[in-house]
């Protein structure tokens, strides 16, 4: 993990891409904020927004289906329902058949990140489940996330 | 249940509080459109958002606590992850101790209801769960919810 | 609603089908018990599982789709995570295109219903979304939750 | 990463724990298999299920506050309701303050793992949310998951 910037270190402005997102009473649990596994319900909602805004195709439709094939994700501070939420897009790589994203979720109003997550999706044919090439059209959009 | 009103006559505009919301990837079950329990969430995270606005307390701070006593939904037509919908809040009854509320669900720039629900809270205290009067901040708000 | 059963009477024995279900962290919420809208997720759960194992058919591979056209619970008590649960099943009346089922919720060691829900899945055409009469394999396996 | 062994090799029988687990309809997404984010929800309500039992204590009620500090996934192959589950833990590392988890997912009936998961408490005071020593009575239970 060479070349693995200080994650406490990124900020809003670091994301090419915020995607705005409410939070439901139900993701807060018994301490009062939010769920951990509700983060990864957001970084998914947001990435996948924005493969279909970016390519102009819903994902269950693309000519290939992208599994999740890693996920992971550092907390840095506690996010509550009722407050609104930012999720930051970017990407690390992107491979023949894989893409790799940063996230983040921050605050509304907040600049520094609540938590940053990794995020890898594979893309494999929808038969055979064996990985094929990112689709063209989802290759393209991917350097709208880049320099993030 | 006389003076029920046709439900599915229902618009945007009979609700006097539309609170927008974001749909989830994962709110998309098998059959690619929310799923029914989703819409619960939504009505539940809709109602404790306003009452936390209106009475400017968090629900879980209001000196007695608001138990789902009974919750229903009549479901007129499909809503799907990525759109933005809005949830619509009137009163239909303040009792002693519990508030009934009319819930309903709309996409974003339809005013015709995907759902209309019906939620009854019913205020308790704490400790010994038996009922209480609806809390007077609360009350007074409710007059904000009327008309619907 | 003439003809209503006392639905606080109810026991897990009025229930022609238990099925048992586990709880989980995320479904307590900040009061510290199961979310009101995870009783319904639990019942769908419960009745498409039934559904499975009764037709040897997976629910959504049936001739027609089984969509949520109302559903309710009434609350009666509290549960919580990790607690077990049942849920239990039976058939209320089943119309030309219509099942309405009623579900249960109780504690493992309980045979007093924390809830009592009521379920109605229209069978409509994946296509066109036009109610069908209920799949005939389906009818014929109902006759096993009736009684109840 | 050295000494990390190769995840995939890993059997059930690597665990010293295994807890069964049902799955629900709104688990499996449009893809019609588990949404990935349920994993994190079954690893979290697995490892809080084995602290209640093994402490005597509900995780709510210990003396310090158990937050995920991080987590992670890697996902080997698919699952889908109504598969029944089981999931595979057993402790990494215990630090002075802080609990790392190694948490799998397998099919009822398979000894290979559809996903093997990482995870990080860190113990903070409930008021200062700064970091304190794993409680003791969570130390000494700790033992029952080595040799994983």
């Amino acid at each position: 993990m060479s070349g693995q910037p200080d994650l406490r270190a990124l900020r809003a402005a670091d994301f090419p891409v915020l995607l705005p997102m409410t939070t439901r009473w139900a993701d807060n649990d018994v301490f009062g904020h939010l769920n951990n596994a509700v983060y990864y319900v957001l970084f998914d909602s947001a990435i996948n927004r924005w493969v279909g805004q970016a390519t102009g195709t819903d994902p269950a439709g693309l000519p290939a289906m992208g599994l999740v094939a890693e996920s992971g994700c550092t907390y840095f501070g506690e996010l509550r329902y009722p407050q609104d939420v930012r999720v930051g897009l970017s990407v690390v790589r992107v491979g023949t058949s894989s893409v790799t994203y940063r996230t983040a979720l921050f605050a509304q109003d907040d600049d520094v990140p609540a938590a940053v997550g990794r995020w890898v999706h594979v893309y494999v044919d929808r038969d055979s489940r064996r990985p094929v090439p990112v689709p063209d059209v989802l290759r393209a959009a991917l350097a709208q996330l880049q320099g993030g």
